[in-house]
């Protein structure tokens, strides 16, 4: 029977409670949402006691969905002000299907201070002192914890990042091999569990197999998982082989990748980063692409990056990661990328908003663009909690005010992910308007997106709003993002639902799933005061042409105003 | 014939236009805010080139009505991302109205980023270059501009902390012996006219008496003139020979004094800072109370501070700055506190929103409560702009950010002025609703005020909202708000006013100026995304008793959301 389990940490009790009927469909971003719009006051101070932190895993994870062990995690975040989910694969989404969790929420603040771990089996739920681990990197925390609870349980940690409440702080979710990897890395809800004294969860599916969605035609069902399965392994052979790195050249070619922050759209030292550059070197040292993130993905965009040496040093080394530490910064090395990602995954910081605030700093002056030594010094300055890493922890927002810069890449307080607005329209709309902020898994329109030229602002609103809504269905559905949020998908998955659900599930029920989210969003934000004034780009993306293609954002105000007003 | 001075940075030109008639009756706070909300964009960047800083004297500066010359400056604030406006005494008001001037509109941003002067004589007004005087503070600046262009000109000015766009700068007016020790301080008017490349602005009116605002019919307008400044002699004898340190005893009997980060509402140092202890060190060691930091001050509520060997130190130690930098930080030194009311007019920032800043440093730990030296030392910081010094001069919001402390006394990311809101409740619905964020001058409901107990809900929404429409009548016409933000007072202008304009001009009349400018302001605001979500006080002031009284605020916030449906 699916449940939910509420731990409050100022009373130290945990509730295993039915789950309300309105919460049936909703999964992933959907439910973490609709329970942070249901029991969170949106004027809260989001690391005060009233914010909560619930953990989902989606609607269909543990189905034979493809690619469906997704784990959302959502709060008021203390970076935008507003409602927040962020997802990341692992292992965990899997392993709270099987224990037939619907969600964890986590509320209240230790009345003592102290750092607690929360540990959960078949059996019992127990909040459990964990003052020992305190202090940790994600990568000894997670060792800590397998030392003791075996190397098959999930977890999901916090780093340094996130005990000092960076607004920056991601939440680590161990990979399939047992590493602390994938991260829930935006909005600073690393902060969030910070605030509740909760250094890891602990998820020990050992003995069990339940069902958290129950499918009443399983045949039918799948059969369209495995068809949909069996495509997608051809149709992505290019993300398997490349990872999202795959990206590099197609933004690279729209003139839209974020370069020195944001002062060109091209890199001379994108051979360096791109695609290929990344499969032959992980190849060369016995690391590898093709590696999945999570149980059950056929994508495979994951990859396992080794040393020169041929020790293993991080995975999942994303296309974000690459341009934001990498081109944004000047800097042309995948090695060091790839250190600055293991940093960032070892203290708990999203590689994304380092990313910007490290740029920021540069464009500061604090050093030059390309100086490599001194990227890698930043952010150990934030892990170590110097006042200038505490700076940049906060993201690049505040690390602009500090240093009196106003080229700052961000909507709502939130770095943009790596792709340019200027040239790549669609995902500017969405960075404006998304309830999420400067978020381009909210609705990301890539180069190459039949019927939308990217460098036009015609036709970008109403291809982002599609794009939003079907990628909030994604997001309830505990799917991957590059299953793809297009009207193909929203067909397979009226197909999958109608199986489930043994009667008619319309495409337009599918799209009302997505609808709801963005709208239960929206109006948490405007309840929180986020109103059509913080659904702007910084300004200097209409006034600054960004070469080489001299593009601005030109997307009218008037018309991103009007943006929802059809949902 | 009364004219406004534009003065374009971008393409270095000034223009002097007529005043437009709709204009005619506002001056000061509600002529800035008027020339705020018609000629920038409420979405713009604060420390952008389409903000604009406004400079204006009082409609009745000049005038022969006491006490008359306040001079406002308003933009949109880097601080609030609102409208704001800032006003101090100093020379500089009446120098304008001599010289015919209703406003000066500071505009762009110079393209070579350099450093200027602008002077303004009867003759004309001209852009000069100022990297000589970059870098140097307050006191320095003044001095090297007095040897330049004589003792006798009234200077605008900004510090090193206006210099790198901090959002604590002050501007600083020289008060009438010359020194800058007058100051703007509120909201971050400091950086915005950093931002413009300007440094200071130079005012020499030698050999003119010219009349901003016509009186038709003077005898009777001087006559009410004369009584008023006659009855306050007498009424305001308290300010005049203790200042406004006067406040500490009955703000401290009202258990609202902050002290040590706003954890409790009196101080055990209470009496070495209040107005007796200041009275007497000041005539001990040759200073005084009794100074008039305007020409035309019957109040005389400003003081000169001598240090123990009897040498100039600063003038204006005020109540405010008393509290935040005394009490608030567990300093019960008149000595400290003077010295660090120094440096802040040297440096350029507003003691309110640093000692609120060093007082949540102080709670973070980065130095003990009632450490002088440290207090010293982290001002000093933000002069010299290490990166803490940058974090401290972003104000006390973004310190809480970087440090991850919650208890932030600040609404609309503007630190609170020195009274407690849970015991001094109609100045926290100020604070709470006011366009200008937490700022006691829109209207400061003290101890004492007939028909209101301070310490009740019960009628403080009302109260605050009369007295916000009264103190916006009292900055419109460049009094000083201890003339009284009050009914009488309102009387009196609409009999001045009634005779300057040889028409009957009713207290309705005059109301309505104070309506107008708040309706302004708040139209601003909200076109800036600062909605009803953003008129509260932080939550721990509803969550933590204030000691001794054990008082919370407890104004409700469905009352504070009518607030203005009235106006």
């Amino acid at each position: 029977m699916a449940k939910i389990i509420r731990v409050n940490l100022t009373q130290q009790t945990i509730l295993s409670e039915p789950v309300p009927d309105k919460y049936f469909m909703l999964g992933g971003r959907g439910l973490t949402s609709q329970i942070v719009f249901d029991e969170v006051d949106p004027t809260c101070d989001a690391l005060g006691k009233n914010n909560k932190l619930v953990i989902a895993p989606g609607l269909l994870t543990g189905t034979l969905a493809p690619s469906s062990s997704r784990l959302s995690l959502g709060a008021k975040s203390p970076l935008t002000g507003g409602i927040k989910e962020s997802n990341a694969g692992g292992t965990v989404a899997r392993k709270l299907a099987n224990l037939e969790i619907k969600a964890i929420i986590l509320e209240g603040i230790p009345a003592d201070r102290s750092w607690y771990l929360l540990k959960i089996t078949n059996t019992e739920a127990t909040i459990l002192p964990a003052g020992d681990i305190a202090g940790l990197g994600n990568y000894d925390t997670v060792a800590s914890l397998q030392a003791l609870y075996g190397p098959k349980v999930g977890i999901i940690s916090i780093g340094p990042g996130g005990e000092r409440k960076m607004s920056a702080a991601s939440v680590a979710v161990t990979d399939p091999e047992g590493r602390p990897c994938r991260h829930c890395g935006r909005g600073g809800l690393g902060a969030v569990m910070g605030s509740k004294g909760i250094k890891a969860v602990v998820i020990d599916d050992n003995g069990v197999d339940g069902q958290l969605f129950t499918v009443a035609d399983r045949k039918a069902f799948n059969e369209v998982a495995r068809t949909w399965a069996k495509a997608m392994v051809q149709a992505k052979a290019g993300l398997t082989n490349f990872g999202t790195a795959a990206l590099v050249n197609p933004v690279s070619a729209a003139g839209g990748l974020p370069t020195r922050n944001y002062r060109t759209g091209t890199f001379e030292g994108s051979d360096k980063i791109n695609g290929t550059a990344l499969a032959e070197t992980t190849k060369s040292r016995g690391g590898r692409t093709g590696h999945a993130c999570s149980p059950g993905c056929v994508i495979r965009c994951s990859n396992i990056y080794h040393d020169a040496e041929g020790k293993y040093l991080t995975a999942g080394l994303e296309f974000e990661t690459i341009v934001l530490m990498g081109s944004n910064l000047g800097i042309d090395s995948l090695d060091v990328i790839a250190a600055l990602d293991r940093r960032c995954d070892d203290y708990g910081l999203d590689t994304m908003e380092m990313g910007n605030a490290i740029g920021v700093a540069m464009e500061a002056g604090i050093a030059p663009f390309g100086d490599r030594k001194a990227a890698l010094r930043l952010l150990d300055e934030a892990g170590e909690g110097t006042v200038l890493g505490r700076v940049l922890g906060q993201g690049s927002t505040v690390t602009g005010k500090v240093f009196g810069v106003t080229r700052v890449a961000a909507v709502k307080g939130q770095g943009m992910a790596g792709y340019d607005p200027r040239a790549l329209k669609g995902t500017g709309v969405t960075y404006a308007t998304s309830p999420m902020g400067a978020d381009h898994t909210a609705g990301n329109l890539l180069p190459g997106r039949a019927g939308v030229d990217c460098s036009s602002p015609d036709g970008q609103i109403k291809a982002s709003r599609d794009l939003q809504i079907m990628s909030a269905v994604i997001d309830n559905m505990g799917l991957c993002l590059f299953v793809g949020p297009l009207p193909p998908e929203m067909e397979i998955i009226s197909r999958l639902l109608t199986s489930a659900l043994g009667r008619p599930f319309s495409i337009e029920d599918v799209l009302e799933i997505g609808k709801g989210i963005l709208r239960t969003e929206l109006a948490f934000n405007r309840a929180a005061g986020l109103h059509s004034a913080s659904d702007r780009l910084p300004e200097f993306f209409s006034m600054e042409k960004l070469s080489p293609k001299g593009l601005v954002f030109d997307v009218s105000d008037k018309d991103i105003k009007q943006m929802y007003s059809a949902l």
